[in-house]
């Protein structure tokens, strides 16, 4: 087992546990499909491909027509293992988030006219947007928190239309977007004035800092960077740097699916030490995202089976922070590739 | 504001932002209950008493017969403020656990037998027990991460019977318990025998450092310490030395009732920095607490308006935290008192 963590560690560059090929594994039990083992082992997409590659090469699975399965020394592998199937009981009701949208039913109705009429993802900006009720639970939940009702929200990057669904609820005081794509802030300006609700949108770059009128003015930010190191930090940095100051709320997505346990550690790390927040909140399965167009152009297409995801695979954890006394924030100008790490498959 | 907090923060000894005031007063706009105030609000039991008592004396809140209302001076303040009403979106289905026990009905049903003839809890140990739903949910969440079926797990203190719920599964390869109280320890092992599952059981005081034959033995362990950072520290510590290395998993509950966001920030650093592990999961409301018997005994009691609580208002938050590479642990005997801080309450 250690020489096959060594092997695909080799290969992929990213840290392979027994854990991790114990995770694939237990997901092959139950599906063959290369998609759904992505979601269900919560390893990192590079990382599950290695994993099933160097297993075939050792003659412990087999792939036919895209499908994965186990030989039949892959089964007294997993007998020797003692390995259970990976289960879910993810709640049918909240589809696992905790948050009922129930009484925000209307709102997603009106909500998904919004929806229907967006502009498509592309991925020169590592677009991929959510689940419509992924956006009404994500309103809702902060709702609950207390961070939405009265507040003034910024949204760092918004092709997830949270500005729309926010305005539609009428709860902010004030809502601002900051959005690189033309297209999006075009489509976001119409919709404010069909709502009624004065969305101010500032169409720039990120790594650029943030203008002097957004600094400290914001009750809570919502964000859903790219996975690598230098945009989480980039993004939640600009983020902290927007609040009015101490008991302000950030909100963030963060997969497994491109970012390993190490990763996480590391983020987890710099919000302590560097930014001195304090973790509130940390969700599985919140962020739900619509299977895209442009997948065939990705890595994750290259490392997967080639077979068109069915189902919805790509989730993420919602992470909420909150500002304490002490809290440092971050507005100095970035250069560098915020989208591409040896984790990243889907930008 | 500032004034108010700095007199607040001077009384209770705890940080008082204006955050705190406003999440006090947001759901004294939904309830006049003492002990839904202290639920909803998030904020610090022993902080919430002295909010109120301090915004009582300036003429903003009214007691009456223990109900907590707005006198018009404070209706004035909540319209100034822009306050909008603490409101739940948690799911009904799942209880806001995010996690379905759906499928485990026959075991909760199984494990109310046990539950129903369960010691009480003494306030010497700070005992006080989760719902029977609770534990099974916790059953469920573990056995969905992987944590539980065919794994070795130990439970660090189980007032809770997290154990038993355990060995009614079926799910673990082994199942090992420590636990102060003999009370509780002959009632477990009287189940196991019932049961025909070999839970062993080892009745010892934690400050103790673990005996060999646990040390590096577990995959899982599961604890809900009191909520002090000195118990935190020491048992997770003795949590993360049960586990056998990387990629471990390990559970506890921590409530923002007797801890403040303070306080998380520092066990969160203690995490990282110290024990080098990663936070996996955090997960508002998974464990709701029963009122227990000797609540006038506390001292949650004396800062209350005195009125018993007629629902479920203790809850905490589970977390899940991994082990990686690097992860250290620690077995150092402890002699200090573990169970009182300035913001305990209930011990």
């Amino acid at each position: 087992m250690e020489e096959l963590c060594m092997e695909i560690e080799r290969r992929s560059g990213i840290k392979c546990y027994e854990r991790s090929i114990e995770n694939v594994l237990s997901s092959v039990l139950v599906t063959s499909d290369f998609w759904k083992i992505v979601k269900d082992s919560e390893e990192v997409l590079v990382l599950v491909s290695d994993i099933i590659n160097v297993l075939e090469e050792k003659g412990y699975l087999e792939e036919t027509n895209g499908k994965i399965s186990l030989t039949d020394k892959g089964k007294q592998l997993i007998e020797s293992m003692k390995l259970y199937e990976k289960t879910s009981f993810e709640c049918d009701s909240c589809e696992g988030r905790g948050i009922s949208i129930e009484e925000h039913k209307d709102l997603l109705k009106e909500f998904m006219r919004y929806h229907e009429k967006r502009p498509k993802p592309i991925r020169k900006y590592d677009q991929g947007f959510v689940t419509p009720s992924t956006t009404i639970a994500r309103i809702s939940f902060m709702m609950e928190k207390g961070d939405l009702g009265g507040k003034r929200i910024i949204v760092l990057g918004d092709d997830d239309l949270v500005s729309i669904a926010a305005a539609l609820s009428g709860y902010p005081k004030e809502i601002a977007v900051i959005e690189i794509d033309s297209r999006i802030t075009d489509f976001i300006s119409k919709a404010a004035k069909e709502i009624g609700f004065d969305i101010q949108i500032h169409e720039r770059d990120l790594r650029e800092p943030l203008p002097s009128e957004l600094v400290g003015r914001f009750h809570t930010f919502f964000t859903d960077p790219p996975e690598t190191l230098k945009a989480l930090q980039l993004f939640i940095g600009r983020g902290i740097t927007s609040l009015i100051g101490e008991r302000c709320s950030g909100y963030f997505g963060l997969t497994r699916v491109e970012a390993s346990l190490e990763k996480w550690r590391e983020i987890q790390r710099i919000l302590l030490d560097d930014f001195k927040v304090v973790i509130t909140d940390i969700i599985r399965s919140f962020n739900k995202y619509m299977n895209w167009d442009y997948i065939k152009e990705t890595k994750a297409w290259n490392k997967s089976t080639k077979w068109i995801p069915e189902d919805i695979w790509y989730t993420s954890y919602l992470y909420r922070i909150e500002t304490l006394s002490g809290t440092k924030s971050r507005n100095e100008r970035v250069d560098e590739d915020i989208y591409q790490d040896v984790e990243s498959s889907t930008s």
